[in-house]
């Protein structure tokens, strides 16, 4: 955990929540293992985006929101580690180099987008619409911020 | 919500859980989305591996527990619709065929499997190492079950 220690004195620790030294995956790995995470979270999103403007399903919402919100703070920040700023083998990255220049502020947006998604499971478990709505919207720019920044098109 | 009453009716209502129709992802998506769940879910299958046979880090734990169950429980059934039984496009799966000609004992091993990775999140949130490996063994056993039977090698 020394990484996720050093890291966290960047005051970047939501982001950097590094897996044990053993687990640590190949960095073409990382790179496969977050894009699958954004993946799914978007998958999940535009389930939740259809509720909103369709019917709304409660229980499907609580489903979407609670894979958004454990996938968001399962510790991604350690699948960006060194090696993972370009294209390894098969696996192509879509994250800018100026992500791995700015681990500050991308642990800030990251932090962000963490209790974004977590207040999105509780407003689904509420089932109250409104209330989704607001948190879907907030956890929805916090993808904006950091896609703007970081992500090529 | 129809296909997932109609599928409900032959007891894989968990593995079934359709979105809602608009927001019925592609046939190539839902490949994409699947592959990304079990892709994410391995990862975190990992991390509590490493844990239980290294330094046991509670909260590494908890995270990728509930990463797990949430991604198991968001009704990846709906990943499974017409048109994903072989490679589209750029998605290819591994997916046997047999798996769309038994979406019975499917749906069983998909509520199995979706219970387990509950237990395994209720059991790191109590930090009992010993609970976390005998759920955590279940969880793996689930895995095994269908990847024996449905998914090529």
């Amino acid at each position: 955990m020394k990484k996720s220690i050093a890291l966290a004195a960047f005051g970047i620790a939501a982001f950097s929540f590094a897996a044990t030294a053993s687990a640590q995956a190949k960095p073409e790995d990382q790179i496969k293992y977050r894009k699958a995470g954004y993946s799914f979270m978007s998958w999940n999103m535009g389930k939740i985006k259809s509720n909103l403007e369709g019917t709304y399903n409660k229980d499907q919402v609580i489903a979407a929101a609670n894979a958004i919100a454990g996938i968001a703070n399962s510790g991604m920040g350690a699948l960006y580690g060194p090696g993972t700023e370009k294209d390894v083998g098969d696996q192509k990255t879509r994250a800018k180099p100026e992500l791995f220049q700015n681990m500050q502020e991308v642990g800030r947006i990251a932090t962000d987008f963490n209790a974004a998604t977590a207040k999105l499971a509780s407003a689904a478990a509420t089932g109250d619409k409104a209330a989704v709505q607001a948190a879907f919207g907030e956890v929805g720019k916090n993808c904006k911020a950091c896609h703007d920044k970081f992500r090529a098109d």
